[in-house]
């Protein structure tokens, strides 16, 4: 018996998935599957351990949530997901899959290659290695930057956070995973843009908030940037008035690059329950001080 | 010291290619690196081997050609290039990313994911299976047919040139990497497409004459078929007049899916002439009964 906080007009689904896998809801329990943003609704009493039904948990209020609740999210989970969108965006680019679609006579200019470009991925955990695993089967050279250095064979080279510059030198792609803490906010400003290679593409499939908005209409109109797709934006929606809807060669996706499929974040809560129940180690417990 | 036989203007980069291997170009030697266009204007006595700068090489009129002579394709050396275009594709349409770019305002439609659906490639040779292990990379089911129905790992399943019902039965994805042979023409026709996914995704990237495109326009219009995605047609150039151009969700890609770049082919080319020169065995070699 799990209870279960979501928005109401999702619930349904939610208990159907949950069912499948056998797993019963109840109107309290020590274990809450939830969506972050109902969290502050909800009586926590009791509450031992919180699985977020989202990747990013920066909805939640980590000043005020219990130090004693265990929170996990959900590594693993949605990688494949945002591997398809960077993908896809990126070879629709190179290939000229939109120009393609509107071309109605022989076109013989041949497309670029993917394979042999450079590609960043800042913010390089479960999501961005699915995303440099996914790149690097193209021949596409993949490198991270992240809060520890720590080698990974998904890249050629992991940077430190005091080697973003070094890092951003040269890309042909930039995708940023980061999640929303105070120390990325608008990490990626007109600094590290003037460093990629001349009209790069720029991918946010992280949060709204770690990219200057600004800095990327600015660097569309002068080339710096040749394509950016946002996936996220701050804030969300953003604006129906908002400079960047007419912007060439922006373009805004609404935050959909992965999406919180119930029997997937099932399937993953079913396996930490296992280990809850056997008193086994948490797979993807939060840190509340880095807030991911 | 070899012989050249490509277009005057295509000259200068093929030598500086061949030059860049240290491979010395002069009017005549026993072997001949040739469009295969170009060889029907060739003097070819004295020539033991003909590397062909194509990868297709129904250029060639095989009742004509000296039997004594050995003829090399290029395989390997084209799936990267191809498997990047068939993903661009595919990916482009489950992500919307035609319709992304023409939006400018805020749509949270969720993408169709690639993983888990199912592609058939029709012609499982080396540039089949390229095709074939980018997609399984993103948990695409991948089934092959081709002329000798032998087991090989880039595929779930090889189905032979009698199983081709069961091989396109329920394909989310047909993507026909055929050679043109006599066996091959018009083989994907309206029997074929009816038995897809209904609005399955059609991608070309072989030769025209294996596709019947009155089929293809007609399976398009009835929602048999969601997309096709032509690389290849049958005339090349296609003409102006011709209804495909005004067929929704047809894409004609100019035969540029993969281009000869001189640098890939050349290196290919280095490597079979130190086996030619060491007595062994080529790589390639085509089969003039087979035609490919």
């Amino acid at each position: 018996m799990i209870a279960l906080a979501v928005a109401p007009e999702h619930r349904v689904s939610w208990e159907r998935a949950l069912a499948r896998q056998g797993i019963e809801v109840g109107a309290s329990s020590e274990v809450l599957l939830a969506e972050p943003s109902r969290l502050a609704e909800v009586d926590l009493a009791g509450v031992r351990w919180v699985q977020s039904t989202w990747a990013g948990v920066d909805a939640i209020d980590f000043t005020t949530f219990p130090a004693d609740i265990v929170l996990t999210g959900l590594p693993g989970v949605f990688g494949p997901q945002m591997a398809e969108f960077v993908l896809a965006h990126l070879l629709a680019r190179t290939q000229r899959v939109v120009e393609r679609h509107a071309t109605h006579s022989w076109d013989a200019t041949p497309p670029r290659a993917l394979k042999g470009s450079r590609m960043g991925v800042l913010g390089a955990g479960s999501i961005g290695r699915a995303i440099a695993r996914a790149a690097s089967a193209f021949g596409v050279d993949v490198v991270g930057c992240r809060w520890s250095a720590v080698a990974d064979p998904a890249f050629l080279r992991i940077y430190g956070p005091d080697e973003a510059d070094a890092f951003a030198s040269g890309l042909d792609h930039l995708v940023v995973v980061l999640p929303s803490t105070p120390h990325t906010d608008r990490l990626v400003d007109r600094a590290m843009l003037s460093l990629l290679a001349p009209g790069a593409n720029l991918v946010n499939v992280g949060r709204g908030a770690t990219v200057d908005l600004d800095a990327v209409i600015e660097a569309l109109s002068t080339g710096t940037l040749g394509l950016a797709v946002l996936d996220v934006t701050d804030p969300e929606p953003l604006p129906s008035d908002h400079p960047a809807w007419s912007t060439p060669n922006l373009v805004i996706t609404g935050h959909t690059a992965a999406v919180s499929r119930p029997d997937d974040v099932v399937s993953f809560f079913a396996a930490n329950l296992e280990r809850y129940r056997s008193g086994a180690p948490l797979e993807g417990v939060v840190d509340p001080g880095r807030g991911y």
